[in-house]
């Protein structure tokens, strides 16, 4: 279901994007860190510039994680992140912290989130302090990711990914009304 | 109460040993990522390895972040989180995302936070799942963190604390027990 070569481009490409200026980023510097060829990165994605849209693109992570009704997409958010990385070896949303705090192209990659992510679940959201319970909602889904990634072995990691969501979609769920 | 130079320096250490190997961060690079002179940062850190070892070290973070009864734990947390952000211009928790994927002295990092922000979590709790709430508070923390890096001007790095803490704290709360 998950090709692995694909997987590794995206990995690699995520981390160059995200770490480097768009202009420092080479397809061959890519290939040589998913140790595939370049060309196949070329088969699977065409050109760097589309490349780098793949990697800035969210629409497809809103859609998923957003892809319940309101009074279970706390739950149903946490299971689709928690599942999706399991699955596919890659976060959905985590790449967007790694392109914090430079002012190139990498800036696309936290507009993207904003107007896709945030945005989207505000969508979702009524009453008082709609866009920041987004903003907080868009928070715990990183900081879920981010734990995942900093301890891939760690108990958030591995366990039942039923439990994770029984202790960590009410905190999220909170915020949704 | 801040010295913006050695914030600056701080910021550009944090950066420069997250995203690079060990052996391959200069006092010089950095210096000039802080806009500092080499000198200003051996006289306020001393070595490189010192300042690796400042820049790995969770203890005072966990010590603020945890100054607190089990009761108001979660808000203290949140509070500490955004106030010394504004105060201090850096986070508390955050770099350790930064340090994800490399098997290098960076995992030195991550170990860090796991012993003494996570652990340090899980010793304050009793019953099921203790390590994993634990790491499911950081994770809270850090994607706090994290949407606030990643959006500087946006909501969360702008409301008025109290009002984030009122939003945030409860998910976290719910996990103290």
């Amino acid at each position: 279901m998950t090709d692995p070569g694909r997987t590794a481009i995206l990995r690699a490409a995520r981390r160059a994007f995200a770490l480097q200026p768009y202009k420092a980023v080479t397809l061959r510097g890519i290939a040589a860190d998913a140790n595939v060829s370049a060309a196949l990165i070329v088969k699977h994605f065409g050109s760097k510039e589309s490349l780098f849209e793949q990697v800035a693109d969210f629409s497809e992570a809103a859609d998923l994680l957003l892809a319940a009704p309101d009074e279970m997409l706390g739950r149903h958010a946490v299971l689709t992140l928690v599942n999706y990385r399991r699955e596919h070896g890659l976060d959905l949303l985590v790449r967007v912290i790694f392109s914090a705090g430079s002012g190139d192209e990498r800036a696309l990659i936290r507009e993207h989130f904003r107007d896709q992510v945030a945005r989207a679940f505000a969508a979702r959201l009524t009453g008082d302090d709609a866009e920041l319970r987004a903003e907080l909602i868009t928070a715990q889904l990183l900081g879920l990711g981010a734990a995942i990634l900093i301890n891939k072995t760690g108990t958030t990691a591995t366990a039942d990914p039923e439990t994770v969501a029984d202790l960590y979609a009410p905190g999220i769920q909170a915020l949704i009304h």
